[in-house]
């Protein structure tokens, strides 16, 4: 499959199941997701918040057949710091098995880097857990400098 | 002055001057702020986009004759991962200078994540730049793991 035929696009309803088919198929979120039919009332919750959201960006890479290739969110952040500098964020980044190595991961953190640029935004940012080191060589190779500790508490 | 008797709640335009001055007086704000009058248009066009935004939280730490001891920024994020799990996201903490060492950064933080738990988040998450060791340690202390490296790219 050419990886010059897979286009980019905000998702929809219609691909929630294959998102979380694609979340749960990694090393780390196959022990955090829930795959049922129906789909998790809290997907649907969350993907009703999301989409709801102006500043919130669920994007999928698609096939020519319709087939999910990839999935991720963008998150588009006002602040005041850095003289009120808009930031975006980018979270929840998966490539489906069958596309990956084929370099569809860079092109689709490009477009998300030209959606951040279109909404103004002067950083983008993204967080890559220490036990993916070839996540985090990924990002370095497309620019992104990891001069931050990324600390996180969980609340329940 | 005692730090019990300083109080926490949403900023208001009022207080947006304090608050750029507190962003920059740091080691890292000081280069990236610019202090004027009146404010750069810049920094009241991203409050205005803050106070518009309800899962944007700008708060100050205000002591009892109204003077500025602290802010910060809480970002509630809804996402598909983690069974569609909300995370909240902390950005530009500062406390003043007449305020620091005396356990109000541990207080503001224990409050913001009390308003990460009313807002139903199972997350609380920030970077901090690999240069300020000693914040990283006040984030360990206070319970945050530093799992992951904080990516950034400038589009700038």
């Amino acid at each position: 499959m050419a990886q010059t035929s897979v286009s980019f696009r905000k998702a929809t309803e219609v691909d929630l199941l294959g998102i979380i088919h694609m979340l749960a198929d990694d090393k780390l979120g196959q022990t955090r997701e829930i795959l049922s039919d129906p789909v998790d009332a809290r997907y649907t919750a969350a993907f009703a918040a999301i989409d709801a959201d102006p500043n919130q960006l669920m994007a999928v890479a698609v096939s020519p057949d319709g087939g999910l290739a990839g999935c991720l969110q963008l998150s588009f952040i006002p602040g005041l710091s850095r003289t009120g500098m808009w930031r975006a964020q980018i979270e929840g980044v998966r490539i489906s098995a069958d596309h990956r190595g084929s370099g569809l991961g860079s092109r689709f953190i490009e477009w998300a880097m030209e959606q951040a640029k279109e909404r103004g935004c002067g950083l983008v940012q993204l967080t890559s857990d220490k036990t993916r080191p070839d996540a985090i060589r990924f990002y370095e190779k497309l620019g992104f400098v990891a001069g931050h500790e990324g600390l996180k508490l969980s609340l329940s």
